[in-house]
């Protein structure tokens, strides 16, 4: 597809995360693009959610996507059906994104011709929450099947996350998922999370989230 | 509770973990029990199955489970309920169970007791695929609202696998999941796999599985 560009990550990258990590932060911050690092567990949702987004968004914002998979392109090739440009990184078995991997993909992408660049990390609540990407915001998927104990569990990713998008409500009505207690344990582990409730299935909430990113894309921009 | 023992990880091991997966494996031999390592996704349901299947295995069956996460000791706390013999090994950020912190907790389990062991591996379709554990047997969990795509995205997982149990059947009326398209992508990647669909809210497929169990429990001690 005319959209995508596959990268192969074949050999570990030991670089200093956190360095790299800077370095990139440093570089969007004078190309004002605004990157978005999304996590969630495998089937969280997190291609379903980037397209809503992206037709959620309104037109005047630029959006370019990195999708990163063990393997497969296949949600790279659902958001390029977007009309959007997408890079695939190829992780080769790696359990998640670190800066060495983002900065490869950068140089594939027009970061001119972008306001805003979402990266799909690889579907864990474990590894991605441990390696900084240099994006602007950390955001994470939970979604209702997965219940809501998990913040007792993966305590790290819930911490360094700036919003929290909880995906499926549309289960909601099947299953004993208590949202409050969700926001609980979730607000204790970090107070300053924004909580988002959305189906993407049904689109209920995505306009909350959108407007939400929009806003901090713009406070970034200025 | 009485039942459980909590082992903290504090330190990474790193000895070479197939020497160590190989020893266990002797020494399970040797004893006569059957280690099944289960994993899945965050939220996948391991700890309902293994719940499920400790209610439906036959009472001379004897088992005992050692439950890993990251941090938490919920799930070996509803395992300590069925009164069934249980060892949390708190795994401190590691993101599986390799076979060196097996070796921990097994010091902790009077195996002459035992026939059969159940491991909750940490909730991850990725890194766990990478770490013999010793263990007799591999099955994994993919849960319906987790997508049919799956084999697509974390190809070892299900090429290590002896078994998959495909849970949240329940769901399947509220989604797009395609059973036929899973099995037909999970049978390439691995050939000679036992597919399972089980819900365990509803017990529906739960007996053809501890059935299958139990067959491979026997077979073990023969």
């Amino acid at each position: 597809m005319a959209n995508i560009r596959l990268i192969e990550v074949k050999e570990e990258i030991l670089a200093d995360n956190d360095k790299v990590a800077a370095e990139i932060r440093k570089q969007l911050r004078s190309r004002q693009v605004f990157m978005l690092n999304l996590m969630s567990s495998p089937g969280g949702g997190k291609t379903s959610l980037i397209i809503e987004t992206l037709r959620g968004l309104k037109p005047s914002m630029r959006a370019g996507v990195i999708e990163a998979d063990i393997d497969s392109m296949v949600d790279a090739e659902k958001v390029a059906q977007e009309g959007i440009p997408a890079v695939q990184l190829r992780t080769g078995g790696a359990c998640h994104v670190d800066a060495g991997m983002l900065e490869l993909a950068l140089r594939e992408m027009d970061l001119a011709a972008l306001d805003l660049l979402i990266v799909e990390n690889v579907g864990n609540l474990v590894c991605p929450a441990e390696f900084d990407t240099g994006a602007a915001r950390n955001v994470m998927i939970l979604s209702v099947p997965e219940g809501d104990d998990k913040p007792l569990k993966y305590p790290l990713m819930f911490t360094i996350c700036d919003a929290l998008v909880v995906n499926k409500t549309d289960y909601l009505k099947m299953s004993d998922f208590d949202m409050e207690a969700l926001k609980e344990r979730v607000l204790k582990l970090n107070p300053n999370i924004r909580i988002f409730e959305v189906s993407c299935r049904t689109g209920e909430g995505i306009p909350a989230w959108t407007e939400w990113l929009e806003a901090e894309v713009e406070a970034f921009k200025k």
